[in-house]
């Protein structure tokens, strides 16, 4: 059986591990539908210097390659930007478990209108990690939306 | 002055690279609008195992962290995919110049509808390439695009 909150747990240690690292918190984690664990990430935009590297992107990176995805589920700590909801709709990931969408909201109901199965877990720990850092770092965090802001 | 055919030979060329190595056959580059080149880079779903190494994200990988990407014209040899498309969207890239979508329709549609400028050049050599590669190794392509094939 399938604990959603539980797999989230995976993502907020993920997320956790970004936030030591100086880095955008916010993580992912790609699991197959029996629950197992293929693949976890976070964002390394300031870690690796590459903005390619969001969380749910570097889950599915460290998944590595197989015959397709639509018998995954992906776990992130915060709603998929267009270009990680992307992902999930190009790739055929069946659903999409997150753990907030109040600090930004993605396309995951863009993914929803397409057949995705969406769980949004409201999660007040994420929700946490991502008001700090977007209190604290507003240009990090815009940078790594692709919103200018002024200087 | 912008040459979209001259920067598509940038493309084109990372593409060849890409069929060089034994990968798929996508080429794709990042420059700003005045045409400095960014960043450079092909798919490299065999040459590297990461399935998340499209070529327009290779390319946007390659160009590093910058403020924003308002800026920026993403070319590639293929009509972007969903992962792709969505790349553009997010980062806000306001132009994508394209080589062909003959062998593959991505989401170049749904951008253009999202204010993106969109140049389809139908350039014989990119469809050649794919259509060789499709032909030849249809596992491979279809692994890329996440479609699962009969065994």
């Amino acid at each position: 059986m399938i604990d959603p909150v539980h797999l989230l747990s995976v993502a907020r240690e993920e997320a956790e591990l970004g936030k030591a690292e100086g880095g955008v918190p916010i993580g992912a984690a790609l699991f197959d539908t029996d629950g197992v664990l293929l693949g976890r990430g976070h964002n390394r935009r300031v870690q690796d210097g590459d903005p390619s590297m969001h969380a749910e992107t570097s889950a599915f990176r460290n998944a590595g390659r197989r015959p397709h995805y639509r018998d995954t589920i992906m776990v992130t700590t915060l709603s998929p930007c267009w270009y990680c909801s992307g992902l999930v709709r190009q790739f055929g990931i069946g659903r999409v478990i997150i753990g907030e969408a109040a600090t930004f909201e993605g396309g995951h109901g863009w993914l929803e209108e397409n057949g995705v199965e969406i769980t949004l877990l409201d999660d007040p720990a994420c929700t946490a990690l991502m008001t700090e850092f977007i209190r604290d770092h507003p240009e990090l965090w815009f940078e790594d939306i692709g919103v200018p802001t002024e200087r």
